[in-house]
Formats: structure tokens, sequence, C-alpha cells
């Protein structure tokens, strides 16, 4: 099996639901951690030899280089199959589709909400130094607390544990990473969804040490923001 | 095999690169359109007995129900290996990765950009009777022309034929009939961009005669955009 180098930063919420995945599964890999901060992805030099796209997170498998978080989870554990106990991202042709069926959601869903949210209410103020736009923020709170209900109702209501069925799964990883973002901007998603909080507590302890070590600056920065709202 | 049930609106991209993907393999199935512009998906019955999101595309598969167009085409491919030619969807790790890489890239870049462009410049002016909002027009434009020349230089600036490597697949399909959205709009893809044009002639040509047919309802409108600039 080729050499696997993991380019990540955990302030990236894919980053993080990756780095958790290959610690839980035991897949062997060396870290490459990217600092997005210092802006070293625009250069030219890490669009030619590391990613074109100049995002996290990504890999390198031997010469094989791959971008995308869910067409690498998708890869490894194809790849990694001895390793990866079927759980994760299950063989099963309907199972998987049902897995995949979040992984899809997700992305216009509660990636791209969650994530719109988070820039509107703590990154771009922080970067600029000036308040909030209140309407940006506005709109893409509607758009997140719509997106939480249906997380709680659509998914989670299904009488299921997890995501999808009652075995965890990546679903479960990368629906967790995600609702951790807006948790920075001070915004609590738990509160009103017993469904949800019940879930990502469950989460969080199946795959504890590596959800808290991957979480270790999102949690220092969401307990600055709770600190503040007191 | 249990009966395969496919619910889809033409106005829906991944709605058309669905049934294109499966005419082109032959998998039989039972056409089962939904007429959006109705709005019947919003129904109870709907969201109990068809599809909880209360969107197309979706299938049922005897019992079996999915949505999410990506998860899909992955289940039909699994599930009618026998019929779908490999290039579709190749079973090859890496091949297959590259195109999920793809797969995943497009549902925050060309799905959501050109979705978005047509919704502001077309569909919302249409449905309410009222002028374009300039302001978010010139917004989800200009994503959009980032993503378009990510197209025609991420993507297709890699020297192969198609989207991912020199053979047809369905990443091709789904990037087409995002495409064809901003058209109804009066907006052309192509212009500037001879890699996307070249490429995108040579997907109908491939996609012939159901490419063509998935795309009357949107032709006529696109027509008549072409027409109202002239």
């Amino acid at each position: 099996m080729p050499q696997l180098k993991y380019y990540y930063d955990f302030m990236s919420q894919p980053s993080r639901a990756l780095y958790i995945f290959l610690k839980l599964t035991n897949i062997p890999f060396e870290v490459c951690p990217v600092a997005l901060r210092k802006g070293i992805q625009h250069s030219d030099e890490f669009k030619e030899k590391l990613n074109r796209f100049q995002k996290v997170p990504f890999i390198h498998h031997g010469s094989f280089k791959l971008a995308e978080s869910i067409a690498i989870v998708r890869y490894l554990s194809r790849e990694y199959r001895d390793v990866v106990e079927d759980h994760w991202y299950p063989k099963n042709s309907q199972e998987q589709a049902k897995v995949d069926e979040y992984l899809e959601w997700q992305h216009t869903n509660t990636r791209l909400h969650c994530a719109s949210y988070f820039v509107y209410k703590w990154l771009i103020p922080n970067m600029t130094q000036s308040p909030p736009d209140a309407n940006e923020v506005s709109k893409h709170e509607s758009n997140m607390l719509t997106c939480l209900d249906q997380i709680e109702d659509l998914w989670l209501g299904q009488g299921h544990k997890y995501i999808v069925g009652d075995k965890i799964s990546v679903a479960d990883i990368f629906a967790a990473t995600e609702l951790e973002q807006p948790k920075m901007a001070g915004f609590d998603v738990c509160k009103g969804r017993p469904k949800l909080k019940a879930w990502l507590d469950q989460v969080k302890q199946d795959c504890s040490p590596f959800y808290e070590e991957a979480h270790v600056i999102t949690n220092k920065i969401a307990s600055q923001a709770k600190r503040a709202k007191l």
C-alpha cells in the first residue's frame, strides 16, 4: 500500500471529520497540517504540487491526489476495507445508499447553512474587525434553523439512534463536525432539539478521544463566544 | 429485480441528469413525472408516502425509497452493474474516486451557483411578476462566473476530453444539465470558454436523443429568453 499523506486544518469541518475517521479506523497516515490562516494555499506552488482546488482537506496516496472529503472517505473505505469496520460505510448496497443519501444531502444543507452562518456571524467580523452584517446573519440563521429542524425531524426523527440506522457511520461524523461550527459564533444548535442533543452526545462519546482532539481550537473559540454572551 | 419507479420534473437539473442516465444505460424503469409547479410535493401525503424531503428526483425500488440524485446514480450503478457500462461510473477505485471528486465538488459549485443565478434572474421575477433584484443577480452571477472559469481551467483544462478523463461518465451528464439552467435566464455559459463549448457539444452528441428529450421545456424557455434579448 502506498504512503497516505493527509492535508488538513482543524478550522475546516470536513478536515476534522476525516481526521476523526482516520484515527478511529486506525488507517496509517502522515499528518500534514495546512495553516489556512497563513494563506499558503493561495500560492501557485500549492496549486500545482499539492491541490489545484487550493482548499483542505485532501490526500496524496502515493502519486494519486484526491480532494473533496466525501470522495476521500469513500476511497479510503475501499482502499483500506480490511481495517475499516463495515458500519462506518456499509458494503450492503441499500445501507450504503442510505449513508450516501445523507452525505449528498448535507452539502447544501448542514454544510452550507452552518458554515454560512459562522462566516457572516464570526469569521468576516473577526477578519475585518467590523460588526456583523445583520441582514446577512439573519438570512443565514433562518436557513440554518430550517436545516437543524430537518436534522431533528427528517433524519433523527426516523426512530434510529444515529443519522442513518442504529450503527454509527461516517454520516454521523460529518454531521457532527459541521454542527460545531455555529458554536464558535455562540449559537447552541442543541437548544430545543432533544434528539439532536442526545445524538450529538452519543457521537462525541463514540468518537472519543479523537473528537476532542480535533476540536481543541474550535472549543476554545466556542468558550470565548459563550463567555462574551454572559 | 424489484420494480424501479423514477419520480422527476424536467425543470430540475438532477432530474434531467438521472433521466438521461437511465435511458442511456437501458435500465428498465417506470416514469413518474411530478409537476413541481402545481405544488403537490408540499402535501403531507407526498411527504409520508413518496419522499420525506418533498423534492425531486427520487426513486422507489420495490419498497426501498431513495432521494439525492448522486446517491441514486451510485446505487443504480451497483444494482444494475450488468447493464451499466463501466465508463459511466468506473469500478476501478481511483477512477471512481475521480468521478466522485467532481460529483462532490459540484454541489456547492456548479449546482449551487448556476441554480442561484437562475432563481434570482428568472424564477423569482417570473413567479412574483417583479423585476429581478439587481444586487442578488450580480452576486450570484459573480459566483457563477468563478465556477464556470474553474470548470474551464481546473476540470476541462487537465487535458482530458471529458470532465474526468477521456471517457464520458456520470460527472459529464450532471455537469451539463446544471449548465442548461442559466441558459433559461438568457446567459451563455460557453461564451469565452472554448473548452467548455467543445465539451458541452460532445456531451450533447453522446447523450442524444435523450439529452434533447429531457431539455424540450428548458430549450423552449431558453429560446424565449434569447428572443427577448434581441
